[in-house]
């Protein structure tokens, strides 16, 4: 079967994860047709978008000021793709923006708390229903049996530190109570969305990208942004209905809840 | 061992299985010092505090006008119980106030989601940060070695939504995916406090009630109140630090993450 070429959206792509998944989309073998590439602010105070020349090219693509947490702008968003996509829909969307404090139960703050449910849950839900429609055309334009990322699919990008399992071994060393929650909580918007829209073909799963070194994730990550999404997108590509609703680390294993 | 008399503190007491928990802690043999039963507001248009006699005569015990949602309300009632209870600090903290809204990923909103976050994961974790210090001072207190919900405790109500493993088996019947979502962050807040404060003697459980005829579960339940609490009691009573940070249900079994 011919590969055709996809429709991906990303979130929070003017650098870490984010940015490293667009350089090595448009380098890829894989043909994309668009990918669009959203950002707060391309020339934010940490963007890297301008010091990263194979990324300029492709900044056409790039849509200024969507604010993940404003939900007008993510509507906006919605009516911009279909206005390029049209009846083919999009075939990948990437919850990818987040942010993380480093706090604990006696730390935290409403603040806290509200600031990192709102761009790393509350985003992406509405972010996930405003390309519902999109997604579903997608999947029916499609003629990929089954279901997989090049057909229709929603990957949030979640977190090790999400796992109930994981608390007892990483609590000491970086407590983060407001992120565990809203990655917890990505996780569950992921499993109950792989349920609620499989009967339309959608496939949604939750990765892990590692410990990684990019400004969230500090100079003492275990690997570099490069190899963090070289093996985030073997993992997206080998998915089948069969991991609809999983939780995987960058390397394809299964992560506990 | 004789037991000593303890000071409780429940959250949404005014009617359902908050109101019960109330009932059957005065009816108990175990004294109770102090019990903290606390709404909104007594004569809310659901409140059945009115239609309960036996509950009648405790009314003195009613902090008024106490909204979970509301830090300055939650800090005032951690000021009125210090008050009451100086130096023997408060033994049990029950955050089992909670709403839920049918939605799902296609339907949910801004607002469901803001609220439900708000009621079910927000006031949980201020309350038990603005109640650690009388917690801390109850386990310091406290002769009982290892933990216990007569040393220093707090019990979350959460729910088997709340489970990953539930949602294939339960999301067509009761999507609720804003409800889900917190109780999942209830029971992460659960987990990280049982790391963080277990030097301080702590314990923290969750505990789902059952599916229990209440306004909120509806006629269609499979307990009715009366028998869920006498359960969640009888569980609480055999908690030790062997369940910190466990989930389990009012017959004592642990649910899967
Ligand atoms: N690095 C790790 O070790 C690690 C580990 C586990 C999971 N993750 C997850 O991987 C994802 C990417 O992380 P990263 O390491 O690349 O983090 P990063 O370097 O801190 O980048 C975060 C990205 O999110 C964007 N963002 C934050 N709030 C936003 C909003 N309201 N609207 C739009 N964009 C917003 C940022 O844009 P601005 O420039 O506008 O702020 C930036 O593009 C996150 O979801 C993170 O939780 C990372
Ligand atoms: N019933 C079930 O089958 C079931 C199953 C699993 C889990 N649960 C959990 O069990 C707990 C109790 O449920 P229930 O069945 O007793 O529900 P319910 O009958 O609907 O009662 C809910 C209680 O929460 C209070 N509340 C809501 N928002 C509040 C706020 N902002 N501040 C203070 N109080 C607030 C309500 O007070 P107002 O009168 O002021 O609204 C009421 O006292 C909840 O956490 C629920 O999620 C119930």
């Amino acid at each position: 079967m011919a590969a055709h070429s996809i429709s991906i959206l990303i979130t929070g792509a003017n650098r870490g994860l984010g940015l490293e998944m667009v350089k090595q989309m448009i380098e890829t073998a894989q043909p994309v047709k668009n990918l669009f590439a959203c950002c707060r602010d391309p020339d934010g105070p940490k963007s890297e978008v301008k010091v990263s020349t194979s990324y300029l090219n492709f900044l056409p693509y790039i849509m200024h000021r969507n604010d993940a947490c404003d939900h007008d702008s993510i509507k906006q968003a919605a009516k911009q793709v279909y206005s390029v996509t049209g009846a083919g829909g999009l075939n990948l969307l990437i919850n990818n923006a987040g942010i993380l404090f480093r706090d604990n139960v006696q730390t935290t703050t409403p603040e806290n708390m509200q600031d990192t449910f709102n761009t790393n849950v509350l985003a992406p839900v509405l972010i996930t229903q405003e390309f519902t429609p999109l997604l579903r055309t997608a999947s029916k334009a499609s003629m990929i049996p089954g279901m997989s990322c090049r057909k229709a699919a929603v990957i949030n990008i979640s977190a090790l530190l999400a796992s109930f399992e994981s608390v007892k071994r990483t609590y000491n060393f970086l407590p983060a109570l407001s992120y565990r929650i809203s990655k917890a909580s990505l996780n569950m918007l992921t499993v109950c969305a792989a349920e609620e829209l499989k009967k339309d073909g959608i496939l949604f799963a939750a990765l892990h990208p590692g410990w990684v070194r990019t400004d969230m994730g500090g100079e003492g990550g275990d690997i570099d942004a490069q190899e963090s999404v070289k093996g985030m997108l073997a993992v997206m590509t080998s998915l089948s209905e069969r991991e609809n609703g999983a939780f995987l680390d960058y390397q394809g294993k299964t992560l506990p809840w």
